[in-house]
C-alpha cells in the first residue's frame, strides 16, 4: 500500500499540546494537515503550518531553526522554509511519509523537555491567523461523480430519462475557473448574469436570484505528469497530496440559460471556495474504503479505470455537513442550522479514477492543480449537498429555526462545511470548516 | 478612440531592414508583434522580442542598453528587460503607445547610423530561433462566437433546430484546460479517450480515430480586474492586449460521448496550439469594422454588451487561411494545401463582449488570461473552419493534390493557419503561423 498504517495513527497516541487530545478536534496529532498562514501581528511572509488541536506548528520556521541547524543536506526540510506548499507537494511519497513522521514525532507527548521548549516558541494560536488559500492552483476541474446528484438533477430536466447515457461509463467533469477559487472566509459576491424567465420573450441581465452552493470534496495533484503521457490508475495515488472541503457556488438561473451545450460557465465561476487545511492521503489511510458497488446490470469500470486497489481501497469513508447562518439566526445567538450531511463513500467514482481519467488523453496535471468531486449527494432526502436537490427546485422551502424558510441563499446567509472522519478504533480526524457569507 | 490609427500605421513608412518592406511580409513596421524567444547558440533566457520582416529584434537587450542606459526612471523600458511579457501586459494603454512609438522610431529608415549600428547588434534572424508560448496562460476560455460554426454544428446533431434559444441572446463559452495550450511547432500526440460506436453496447478506450482542428483566434488580457468587479464594456478594449492564432485541436468521438451534460472535457484538453507573436491592439487598429450586422427579428445585444463604439468598431478584419501537409505532400515537395478561408468579421460576438460578458457575473480576469473566440467558420463553403464541417462529418472526404483524401486528421499531418489584415490604403500585416504535426 502506497499509505501505510502505521504508528503515527495510533489512536492512542497523545500530544503534549492538550488542544489535540480533545476527543472532538478536528486535528488530533494523528491528522497533521498542512496550510499556509500569516500572523497578522507580524510582518513576515507567509509560513507553512500544521494543524494540530486548537493551534498552529509554524512549519516553516521548526524547519528553519531545528531541522537545517545541523547544517546536514535535509531536502525535506527545505521544501518547508518556503512561503508555499509547492515543494512539499513535489515530495514524492516517501519523503512525505517521512515528513509526517518528523511532525508526528516533535507533537508527541513523550518529546523531551528542551525540545519541547524550542517548540513552544512556533505555536501559535490558531484563531487570529490569517489562513491563505493552501495552494496557487494552476488548474481547477470539478467532476460530478456522485450518481445520486447527477439523477437528482437530471430528474429536474429529463424525468423519464434522468441520467445520461454516459454517466455510468466515464467520469463526467468539466474545467472549472482557477482564478475565483478562495479560501474559506472570503465574501461571495451574489454574480449578475443573463437569466431567461419560462414565460419571458426576452432574457434580463441582473443579480443571481436562485444562489446555491454545492457540497464537494477536492483533491490536490502532488507530481504532475508530462503532456501526452497519462497516469495509469496503478499509479494515480502518487499523484494524489491530499483533500479539502470546496462549496462549487451556483447560481443555478444562470446555468439554465447559459449551460447548452458547452456547459456551466459564469453559473460557476464567480466563486469557489475550499476549506484552508490539506489533509493528507496519508492522514486519511484508516478512512479508506472499497470503491462504489455497482448495482446488479450496471457497467464495470473500463480496463484502464480499474485495479484491484482501486477497487478494494479507492473509496473514501468522509462525513460532510452543511450548515447554514443567517443574519437573524447570528442576532439570536443561534448556532447554524445543519442543512444535510453525505460522506464520500456515495461518490461513483474514486478519486483515483478521476485523476487517471483526467490525463487519459494526455492531458498535462499540474502540480497543485485542484481537482473536485462534483457535488456529494447519498441516497436519501437528508444525504443532499445543494439547495435545488433539498428544495427540489425551490418547491419544498426549507424551515429555519427562526421560522425563516430558504428556497435558495440569500444576502447575508452564512454557507459553512465541515467534514470528519471517524470509525470504530481510529482516531476521529476532522477538515476544519470551509465558509463563506453571500453579500450583494 | 482607445486605439487611434497614427504615423505608426503610415502604409509609406518603411524600415532599414530590407525584408520588412517587402509588401508580402506578416510582419513590417506597421506591425510590430511581441514574442519571446531564446537563441540556442546563446546560453541567456528567454528574451522579448519584436518581429520584423525575417529579422527579431531583441528587445530585452535595447531596453537594457539603449533606453536604461541613461540611467533616468522608464518603466516602459524596464518592462522590457524582463524575460516574460508579464510587465508589457500590464502597462497602460497611453504607455503601451509610447512603447509603439519608441520601436517604429528605431526601425525606421531615417534612424541615425550610428544607433543603427547599435541596433544591427540586437537583430536576429528570425529562423533559427526558438520561440516560446508569449505569456504563462493562467487561464484560458474557450468562446463560441461564430455564428456559422454553431449553425454547422447543430445541424449535424439538431436538423430541426440547429441553433439553440440562448445563442444570439448570450455569448456561449467555457472553461478550457490552460496546462496544454502549447506554442507553434509543438508535435500534438493523437489521444486517447472513450468513444461510443453508434451500434455498439458498450464504449471502448483507444486512440480517437475522429481527430479534427479548429481554426480560431485568441486575444490575451491586458490587465485584469479584481473579484467581483465586471469589467463594463465601455472599458473592455483597455483590457485586451492583442491577438494571435489559435488551434483547438478537438477529437470529435470522444467530445460526442463524453460532452453531455457538462460540455467539452478531454476532447479538447489534450492540446491547443497558439502562434508565437502576438499581434497588438494599436497594430490592428486599421482593421477595425462594425460588429456582425443581426438578421431582421434577431434580437439587438442586451445592454451590458452593447455601446456605440462596440457596434461601429467592435469588429475586426482578419484573414484566416487554413492549410494541411501531409507525409506524402512533403516527400514529392508540393505545399501544403488550403483547406479553407475565412474572416473574423464573421463572428456573432466581438472580442470586447467575450471580455465584458466572462467578467459579467464578477469572475476576475487575470493578465495573460487567453480567451479564443470558438471556430471561425463564415457563410459559405469554403469559409468553414474545422473539418467536421468541410467533409460534413466525414459524409464528403477531402482530396488533396496528392489524390489523398482526408475525412480528419492522420498521423503525421501537419495544420498550418495563417492569418493576415489587408485593406485598401494601409499596409497589409500579419500574424505568422501556427503549426503542429499529429503524431501517434
Amino acid at each position: 500500500m502506497i499509505y501505510p498504517i502505521d504508528e503515527t495513527h495510533d489512536p492512542h497516541l497523545r500530544s503534549w499540546i492538550e488542544s489535540a487530545n480533545d476527543p472532538h478536534t478536528d486535528f488530533p496529532i494523528q491528522n497533521l494537515p498542512f496550510g499556509l498562514f500569516a500572523d497578522p501581528e507580524d510582518e513576515e511572509d507567509m509560513r507553512i503550518g500544521v494543524a494540530i488541536g486548537d493551534r498552529v506548528l509554524d512549519l516553516s520556521t521548526v524547519a528553519e531553526e531545528i531541522w537545517l541547524n545541523t547544517g546536514a543536506t535535509d531536502l525535506i526540510a527545505e521544501a518547508c522554509v518556503v512561503d508555499s506548499l509547492e515543494y512539499i507537494l513535489l515530495l514524492d511519497p516517501e519523503s512525505r511519509q517521512q515528513l509526517r513522521h518528523r511532525i508526528s514525532t516533535l507533537l508527541r507527548e513523550d518529546v523531551d523537555e528542551e525540545e519541547r521548549e524550542l517548540l513552544e516558541s512556533c505555536l501559535l494560536q490558531a484563531k487570529g491567523l490569517d489562513l491563505a488559500l493552501p495552494v496557487a492552483i494552476p488548474n481547477y476541474t470539478d467532476f460530478y461523480s456522485s450518481v445520486y446528484h447527477a439523477t437528482n438533477i437530471g430528474r429536474m430536466f429529463r424525468p423519464d430519462n434522468p441520467l445520461m447515457p454516459n454517466y455510468k461509463w466515464i467520469p463526467i467533469g468539466y474545467h472549472g475557473r482557477a482564478s475565483s477559487v478562495f479560501v474559506s472566509g472570503t465574501d461571495i459576491r451574489r454574480p449578475s448574469g443573463q437569466t431567461m424567465a419560462d414565460d419571458a420573450e426576452a432574457p434580463v441581465f441582473g443579480p443571481s436570484k436562485v444562489l446555491d452552493y454545492e457540497m464537494e470534496v477536492g483533491f490536490f495533484v502532488g507530481t504532475g505528469n508530462f503532456p501526452g503521457e497519462p497516469i495509469p490508475i496503478s499509479q494515480a495515488e502518487q499523484h494524489i497530496f491530499g483533500l479539502c472541503l470546496v462549496n462549487d457556488w451556483s447560481a443555478r438561473d444562470i446555468q439554465r440559460w447559459e449551460y447548452q451545450p458547452l456547459g456551466p460557465f459564469l453559473s460557476k465561476s464567480f466563486a469557489t471556495t475550499v476549506s484552508p487545511w490539506v489533509v493528507t492521503m496519508e492522514a486519511l489511510a484508516p478512512y479508506r474504503f472499497p470503491s462504489f458497488v455497482r448495482e446488479p446490470g450496471d457497467p464495470q469500470p473500463l480496463a484502464y479505470l480499474d485495479s484491484p486497489n482501486n477497487r478494494d481501497h479507492g473509496g473514501y469513508d468522509i462525513n460532510l455537513e452543511v450548515f447554514i447562518s443567517t443574519p437573524r439566526m447570528r442576532t439570536q445567538g443561534l448556532d447554524p442550522h445543519r442543512l444535510s450531511h453525505s460522506n464520500t463513500k456515495d461518490l461513483y467514482w474514486t478519486f483515483a479514477q478521476m485523476l487517471t481519467h483526467h490525463s487519459s488523453n494526455g492531458c498535462n496535471l499540474e502540480s497543485g492543480d485542484l481537482i473536485a468531486s462534483g457535488t456529494v449527494s447519498g441516497a436519501t432526502p437528508d444525504n443532499l449537498g445543494s439547495l435545488i436537490e433539498l428544495t427540489q427546485r425551490g418547491a419544498m422551502p426549507i424551515e429555519l429555526p427562526t421560522g425563516e424558510v430558504r428556497r435558495f441563499l440569500e444576502n447575508g446567509d452564512e454557507v459553512i462545511m465541515r467534514g470528519y472522519c471517524e470509525r470504530e478504533g481510529v482516531r476521529r480526524i476532522g477538515f476544519g470548516e470551509c465558509r463563506g457569507v453571500v453579500v450583494s
